[in-house]
């Protein structure tokens, strides 16, 4: 292990500002905010001060008021572990460089974002309480785009529905990959955390070619082909020479990513989604096996979506609507009201791209598979204007939509939801043990089991999402308490996740085991010394 | 810049060992060999015996003539710069820590190689002479298979030949990828150096899923999933949780790969592979836009080879059976060879993968375009028995074949030869510039251009084969000044090396720039502070 400790955060009352207004707001974001340790009040004014000369007043915030929307998530946060700062937002990469210079003066720890829309994993809040937010939300151009190539290079403020606009406004042959969500969602920030989206580009990490990095010293990194004297291959090849080091700044605070390269699909002749619904719980099991094989020989270019019932109903109902209890909804409920909408308790979701003839050619020997497992294999012909099925058929072409959205509604207007993604081999028996597990840790905790499972390749994602009443101190405690026993429970049992909201990214760092910690501790000392992009992140001081 | 300057080497006599037979054997590889920088002969002698107790007599090589097999090149290295002072074969990994600790005590740097057949690139030789081989071959496992994901674990000495016959002995229903020479080459070994082969599963790297990567100091550390207690997806999900770390192994000498996780391609109902021969040196443009948006759209699923005709011809010929001078053979010669022989002046191989349906969905396509580039489409039915279609035929479908050694021999017995792989986008506009700047500096030196461009997938790799005479000193200098010139003029247009022998890896390191180099340094510095894994590899002291 290396020789940093986790980092105590000390709570402390509001911090002063000029831009202070007086009495507190009545909302649950207006509790003390944290300041950051090693800093007194005087010094994070010095700071602050600094850093309103770098970006200009109206780009630092620095009060409980202003710092509002950075301090919003949807996940639970009963203890306040996760509330900045303050926030400060650059306009340029020469802006960051100078905002990293201060900090390591300062020892103020930056926890950079792209647009803060991680929605089941903590938004736009850091790991630790006293980060300031690096809002890179201003840096928003989209720098390249190349025609022959289909690669686009752009700044961590742009987000997917820019981009789809910008394909749009341009009439151009491709479709950018989404991941739920995408209007509102940076593109680099999701690449950075390695989500993933619908299409047959739906693995965005893959898929992303080259980043320019600015270290905490204020080096600027160009990874792959980018640092080329008069080259112009930055976006057309990924590995470059030597070490290839564009993963050690995914999922990582090894550095500030400030530009991303990216490859877009071409758009095919011809698009056909498909849904697969199987009518009970345990046939998550068969429709994995079956979806398998096609993803390894690729007969099925996407990602396959299995989609539970409940995860289905939940982005358009409240619970509220469907049970008047508090426990969680019985099986047999979530089923009748999935049959009244049209669905299975899974739906498969996948899509065909090509042309009529290769469509034509590849689409009997699935459905046949399909339909020898069990499963009812419907299109556009059987589900059209289904609002499910309209749904992923605007995903998987990456298309806008912010729909799921609905999921963090579940328990009332409030919002409360943090997702859990352990992964597993893409194997039927991987499945129904995992599902049995969640349900019964979440029904002791009193939610419902809001289930997902996604074939990308030869692993499959469990996700889960916990849905809570962020109104309630009680619901967010046991969604806390439950999330914690998920993770461990399941970890235990070989699942880990390949992902972590903020608030327990340290547990699921542990179990990667102690030289995975080691190495990133070693990484980290060599390109941060001062600890400060976003300690914690990770697990990683 | 890091503080590390590069190692300078000191030239000194074969030292003492207890093996040494006495009289020099009649053989340029029985040269001076080479201490290791800071260590005297004493000192290497205590080394060797400590080294000797951990992997026996037997498996310890540090006099002239057992090192001989370890010297042996097909590069030119007329400054004796890639000479070991001798090489250790472990056979475990605990051995390969063992090993570790003695460098560490002695600052004995350690070359390790897999099986050393890196043939373009110095096969076993290291980046500066003095290094100690750190032998892999006797690691020689097939530590885990997984029939449903076809998967596979290894260790450094499995060869794909090895790999082959696992595969065909279970008669398991999946191909591996093989680069030219398959049968004597690791599969971990060319992974590591980001080596390609000729399936749809060609980018080894892609394909690779976890690893064992044991670090200087001895800690062993799983990549990606594979520190879960009981966990079962280290071969099956890539990314893992935090940052990914895989890719600062590769092309590195950060630590030493013992285990390597990767994906096998199912084999597919149907196979059939095609060339397009095109007739003018030209065409290589035309062919190129023709490829690239069946790669981008995957029509073509493999990466797509576009061989020069003399690359071709030199498979199977010797320079002297074409031309009795000792000047660049003139294009008409080599264009009036490859016809007698049924290629044109470049010839472009894929294949396609699926059942007769999807085959027949696919073909006219392809067909159509190449068609109307000006190329000639032919398949088995045309070619059947040709030498260079059935040679790209084996590749394409994973098999082995070792016809491309031949090369090697252009000038003779004695064999010599050293590739140089520029990147370019996959344009057109980007190959006759090449084509022209590398014949022009070519044949300045007196040398054949032998070429080939790949299509990987956005990208265009011309791979440059320098084909010279080993056994003249002359022809040798010749090669190197070519060599360097050639790296020096393509970097000055933007068109860097994606990999670089022994001998130039400090030269192409320089064209990725001072912010490269120094990460680069850090890291090394975290990983392996007494740089004693391969200094000098990609130009990493």
């Amino acid at each position: 292990m290396s020789g940093f400790s986790r980092r105590e955060v000390m709570r402390v009352g509001a911090v002063g500002s000029a831009m202070v207004a007086g009495a507190a707001v009545a909302s649950p974001l207006n509790g003390p905010r944290m300041l950051p340790e090693e800093l007194d009040k005087d010094s994070f004014a010095a700071a602050v001060k600094e850093l309103r000369a770098i970006v200009g007043d109206d780009w630092v915030f620095a009060d409980p008021e202003s710092t509002v929307s950075y301090r919003k998530t949807f996940i639970p946060d009963t203890k306040g572990n996760h509330i900045p700062s303050g926030a400060v937002a650059p306009a340029s990469v020469e802006e960051v460089q100078a905002i990293l210079k201060v900090a390591n003066k300062y020892k103020l720890p930056m926890w950079p974002i792209s647009t803060g829309k991680n929605m089941g994993y903590g938004c736009a809040t850091p790991a630790s309480s006293g980060q300031m937010v690096l809002d890179l939300k201003r840096m928003n151009r989209i720098l390249d785009f190349d025609a022959e190539l289909g690669t686009i290079l752009v700044e961590p403020g742009v987000t997917y529905q820019d981009i789809h606009d910008y394909i749009e406004e341009n009439d151009l042959p491709y479709w950018i990959d989404v991941p739920t969500v995408g209007p509102i969602v940076s593109m680099v920030g999701n690449t950075l955390e390695r989500g993933v989206g619908y299409t047959p580009y739906g693995d965005h990490f893959f898929m992303q070619c080259g980043m320019e990095v600015c270290l905490a010293d204020g080096t600027l990194l160009k990874t792959g082909m980018g640092s080329i004297d008069k080259g112009n291959t930055w976006q057309a090849f990924k590995w470059g020479y030597g070490p290839y080091l564009d993963g050690i700044f995914t999922q990582s605070n090894f550095g500030v990513v400030t530009k991303l390269g990216m490859w877009l699909m071409p758009k095919p002749p011809v698009y056909k989604p498909f849904v697969v619904r199987y009518p009970n719980m345990e046939d998550v099991a068969k429709a994995t096996d079956t979806i398998r094989p096609f993803r390894m020989n690729n007969l099925i270019p996407n990602g396959v979506l299995i989609m539970g019932a409940l995860y289905q109903l939940a982005m358009f109902e409240q619970r509220a609507n469907l049970s008047d209890t508090d426990g969680p909804i019985p099986d047999a409920i979530i089923k009748a009201e999935a049959e009244k909408n049209g669905l299975g308790m899974w739906n498969v979701y996948f899509a065909l791209y090509g042309t009529e003839e290769t469509i034509a050619a590849t689409e009997p020997i699935i459905r046949g598979a399909f339909e020898a497992s069990g499963g009812e294999v419907l299109t556009d012909e059987e589900m059209n204007g289904n609002p499910w099925f309209e749904h992923h058929k605007t995903l998987m072409r990456g298309g806008m939509t912010l729909e799921e959205i609905g999921l963090v509604r579940w328990w009332g207007a409030e919002g409360g939801a943090v997702a859990f993604a352990p992964v597993a081999p893409a194997k039927g028996s991987e499945t129904n043990g995992q599902t049995e597990l969640a349900k019964r840790i979440m029904e002791s905790y009193g939610f419902d089991y809001a289930p997902a499972y996604a074939v990308g390749g030869r692993e499959l994602h469990h996700i889960i999402f916990l849905m809570f009443d962020h109104g309630s101190e009680d619901s967010s405690q046991r969604a806390e308490k439950c999330m914690e026993e998920m993770i461990t429970e399941f970890g235990a049992r070989g699942w880990a996740a390949y992902r972590s909201s903020v608030s327990t990214m340290d547990l699921v760092a542990q179990q990667y085991g102690e030289a995975n910690r080691e190495v990133n501790a070693r990484l980290k000392d060599a390109l941060d010394p001062n600890h400060i992009i976003a300690p914690g992140k990770q697990g990683i001081a």
